[in-house]
């Protein structure tokens, strides 16, 4: 293997295999680590970002029989309805193959455990039928923790290629969902349906911010035809789940105009504008049976959206934000009763000692849907970190419960994420769900930790680097201090920060050989 | 204001006060940070790094009478012996004011406050009466959480002047002690001298690294004697606190040999070299009285080291750390006795459904002797990025009662950090103890959230970066997408987020319009 100090480039030994369940149509990807001492770790992966996968497993054969619908299908039964009545289908396999098999034991998760939770509506599948890119996941508090990564254009920023380059950099890095949530530009829907086409993992919207473009921004002209409308469409496009601000009710707004910063969602904030212009109640909330009728048709899952959730450590967990949680609770329950899939997102700015009370508060009034967190942010003072503040309270909502974290990039307050800030908000939502995991317990997590630390105790640097959720910089954060001739070696037995003359890992092995024989 | 998109300097309006204590000598230092609508925030901080403060304070007043030995000092009283007489001395008073003023109330802080927590051993202030420069702070779980920083020469990477360059970094980014762990140079007390010289906080050592090199790095040669002329050296030059790993003794070896990683700290591999090699018991735990008198005589403060910390996951919570903490809790106790100070080490990798424990256990084998923490590191995955997993650990574990954390850098497990690992380490540290502060309800330590909040609802944009742990960096960010005539102005009332069509922030102006009459 070559070294210059400079530009070389880490390629960890990664290897495509897949894991056949009882049918052909059944095959669920992993990469599997392969390490120079003959181990390996099994990480859990989709087939799309490959570029040499040319064929896209065919996993939505679940949902036979489907309607035709002009040039589109609908579903006559969702995922939850098939869960309700105890048949366990191609999907629920699928996924309880992908939470498996990582963990080195004969399947902790089995079709049957997928589909009692999914039956309890305390796990759910996103996955339109018109969506046939996408490769089925699962989000429940039971299962491995999942991350989210919003990309979007504004009308600021950012332009259609640079959009497909995020979302490939977000699948490189491992986001288990994807939310487009472009605004303000010419073709939102061309560039939706290229977003969809080109991903394997579930993709989230937020159909309101088309509805106000299509309103040409002018809440006076945003109506409920108009909303719906565009609604269905996104659906018919093949959206996994859509974010409905539906919760955020007229008695809540005085509440809201107590905080410093009242309400900082933008699709609850359009909400509320239109409820104010038109002094009427929440459209979303008025039509809910015909949203759950639309995303039933198409097995589209909802993300009921907190519209009040705080945007300041002042504001958290007052009466605008639980009031609200706990309408959404009752509209979870409709969803439920209704056979449509859905989860429920939370906040948003929470100081630690509040964190656990809104996981706690979540599962009490929306009956264990699972929880879809943005951070929660403990600290409002460090922008250009808040992946880190947010990560914080992510971690730990993730442990005591939370399904899905949705990444905060370092960029959050301050400007739309670059390239590289879709990557660090990754790799920080990555470990943060890891660390869930760990804490959960959860079976097989803690193998790639146990591998990493076998390989610090053996000096396998190149090991050390194959395992870490960033090997190319792990690598050249350790290369730029190594000495050329060391560095060769692959495994030399010390490393910059002590030095080559007294390296406390070497001594673990005289130890060993003094006391375990 | 001018502006350019690059290299603009961002320069927040902050006004250096002095807060004057009940005699001459005693004025405390603090950053006032002025916003542009005549509101504004308090900041601790140190005279020392500000150049154009030629004359430190001479706080340590409060140490007389002191005996004179040789060119250097020594007390009869340590702080602790006063407060136990529960005599109030200037240090007390300094702190007491120190921890009080950015609250904006009136002194929730007492002199006799600070003066019943040492008495009782739970707080500390570390404070070498040879360390004139130093200006006093506390440590203990009923104050505001401190941060230490990590900088030190090794064989293999940085110089002298790189290292008094990293210890003027971290002053400037909030280190509120500093620790010099070089190893390897040539003149390891001559840069001391200079780190000390130029530090207006506290300086922590471990001195078995500089008895390694005296030894020439050969366990052989290193003795009892050799150990204990480095630290009474070290202790004359004004190295405010020591970390000793005197609890790791001969009969917990076993146990560590059970690791997948074994002994990862340092300090404590030395230790245990040397045990192995002499077939002996700790040399620190046999002289431990000794070690007692010496740091008496100075008044350093005793860092009691977890040589044992765990360094991965896997060997988180076990006999050898657990083991280890329970021998420091009887140490602890002798060093109250003896009116020396001392404060405890943490670990290390711990998973976060276990941080809890580890602040209990802590605290009932040390009866609440402060607790000084090492992250915990809550996954082992993500080297380059383990300033975030031991921030993650870290806040939570100060949220439960720790009352320092050491910062860990993007560098840990591969490299000795570079200045910008030093200031992203610290300022992800800052905002890790803040957010404790929060959790904790510290008195005004909501203030500059809150601050920060009202500038967001106002469109104050440089009151928001003014008030962020980073400011150019924030500005850096904010600037880069937005447009320049609209950043000419200041406050533009959108970002590039939503840009100017919708924004939610413009919103609640509405809202509050409506409802708040």
């Amino acid at each position: 293997m070559p070294h210059t100090k400079d530009n070389y480039i880490f390629k960890p030994d990664i290897e495509r295999i897949s894991v056949q369940g009882s049918k052909d149509t059944i095959k669920v990807p992993f990469n599997k680590i392969n390490l120079s001492n003959g181990d390996s770790v099994l990480v859990s992966t989709v087939e799309g970002p490959d570029v040499n996968a040319k064929t896209l497993p065919k996993v939505n054969e679940g949902y036979t029989p489907y309607i035709i619908d002009g040039d589109k299908k609908k579903v006559k039964k969702t995922q939850l309805d098939f869960a309700k009545e105890g048949k366990v289908t191609d999907y629920m396999e699928y996924v309880a193959i992908r939470e498996s098999f990582k963990s080195g034991e004969n399947m902790p998760f089995t079709p049957e455990d997928v589909c009692s939770q999914m039956a309890k509506g305390v796990a759910v599948i996103p996955s339109n039928i018109n969506h046939e890119e996408c490769e089925p996941m699962i989000i429940g508090k039971h299962f491995s923790v999942k991350v989210n990564a919003n990309i979007g254009a504004s009308s600021l920023s950012s332009n259609f290629d640079e959009e497909i380059k995020k979302l490939r950099l977000s699948l490189r890095f491992g986001a288990d969902t994807v939310m487009d949530l472009s605004t303000g530009i010419k073709d939102l829907g061309g560039l939706r349906n290229a977003i969809l086409r080109a991903s394997p993992v579930p993709i989230g919207t937020v159909p309101v911010y088309e509805a106000l473009d299509r309103a040409h921004g002018d809440v006076n002209l945003l109506t409920w035809e108009l909303f719906r409308d565009t609604v269905i469409d996104q659906a018919r496009q093949g959206v996994d789940y859509f974010t409905i601000h539906a919760g955020l009710t007229k008695d809540l707004l005085p509440h809201a105009a107590k905080r410093i910063l009242g309400i900082v969602s933008r699709g609850g904030s359009i909400m509320a504008s239109q409820m104010l212009r038109h002094e009427c109640e929440n459209m979303a909330y008025e039509h809910f049976d015909e949203l759950i009728e639309i995303c039933h048709d198409y097995d589209v899952a909802l993300s009921l959206g907190d519209g009040l959730r705080p945007g300041c450590i002042s504001d958290a967990c007052d009466k605008a934000q639980y009031g609200e949680l706990e309408n959404i609770g009752k509209l979870a329950k409709r969803c439920f009763e209704a056979g449509v899939q859905c989860f429920i997102e939370g906040p948003g700015h929470v100081p630690m000692d509040k964190v656990k009370e809104n996981q706690e508060l979540q599962e009490k009034f929306c009956n264990y849907a699972p929880f879809y967190t943005l951070g929660p942010l403990v600290t409002d003072i460090a922008p250009g970190y808040d992946h880190i503040t947010s990560a914080i309270g992510g971690s730990m909502i993730a442990s005591y419960g939370t399904a899905m974290l949705c990444y905060v990039t370092p960029a959050e307050h301050l400007a739309l994420p670059t390239e590289n800030d879709v990557k660090v908000g990754l790799i920080t939502y990555k470990l943060a769900a890891h660390s869930a995991d760990l804490a959960k317990g959860l079976p097989g997590a803690k193998l790639r930790d146990d591998a990493m630390a076998l390989a610090r105790a053996d000096f396998r640097w190149y090991d050390q680097f194959a395992l870490s959720l960033d090997p190319q910089n792990a690598y050249d954060v350790w290369r730029a201090q190594m000495p050329e001739e060391c560095a060769k070696s692959h495994e030399p037995a010390f490393c910059s920060m002590c030095g080559p003359r007294f390296c406390p890992i070497r001594l673990n092995r005289k130890l060993q050989e003094k006391f375990n024989k």
